[in-house]
């Protein structure tokens, strides 16, 4: 089974494609960038386009995504919503499974327990999947998590 | 010039095509309604799908749609943020031009006032354009003052 495991946002969108055959695998991991200077609307059209090009690429059979429903900026929130409604149309679109983690659940899963650190969740990371990239931002990372967090509970 | 006017929702969405030549005609409303018992997933992609089709058969030329940014319920406004979503990223898709609206810019285009009462807003709706068939549902209205609110600010 592979798992596309996605931290959704406009400004940065975090990707896995995890493989699950009693191990665990990392097939691909990135983190997909928009320009802060185009209009909202481009920058989700990129996000989609982008998201629908791995799911070309690597036919995954579940989507797992981070869903974080509160955050101080309201503004922010609704546009990450926005990605997270662009997300899970494709995913349906293309036949995948739609499954949701809170951070707690995530941390949990990954980090031993629902208060670890981003330090701690990521030094797990390194211990349950060979990664031979360096991995410059978190949200990788945490595209990374959600998808190892799905593995554990469709054990 | 062809508007897809969009009042978003999952649960139901108000969806217009206003044509505008000198006069504007409408010649498409309806409110498109989604099973409350499925998922919301499956609901965004219905919706989704819904929009799609709508787009195929009347090839508009720009997307006007109402945008509530706060919402008394933070879990409603993630959710109708999420339509939102997949609404633009759709219209960008198929090549329409993105223009939101807020409820006050709609209430003063149609209603005279930004403080313009939904009744009146409705009437105004019956001055503006010819509609030969019964609207029960108040999101069909709503589809059709953005899309006459689009139609005045482009004018």
């Amino acid at each position: 089974m592979r798992i596309l495991g996605i931290d959704p946002g406009y400004d940065r969108l975090g990707i896995s494609i995890l493989e699950k055959k009693g191990d665990e695998t990392l097939v691909y991991s990135s983190c997909f960038q928009t320009d802060s200077a185009l209009p909202f609307h481009e920058r989700l059209f990129l996000v989609g386009e982008r998201i629908q090009e791995v799911i070309q690429e690597f036919s995954p059979d579940h989507l797992a995504f981070e869903n974080v429903y509160f955050n101080t900026n309201q503004k922010t929130a609704m546009d990450v919503a926005a990605v997270r409604g662009v997300l899970m149309y494709l995913a349906r679109k293309n036949d995948l499974d739609v499954f949701e983690y809170t951070p707690p659940q995530i941390k949990s899963a990954v980090g031993g327990n629902g208060r670890a650190s981003k330090r701690e969740v990521q030094t797990m990371i390194h211990h349950l999947v060979d990664i031979s990239h360096e991995i410059p931002l978190d949200d990788e990372y945490d595209a990374i998590a959600v998808a190892l967090t799905h593995s554990a509970c469709v054990r």
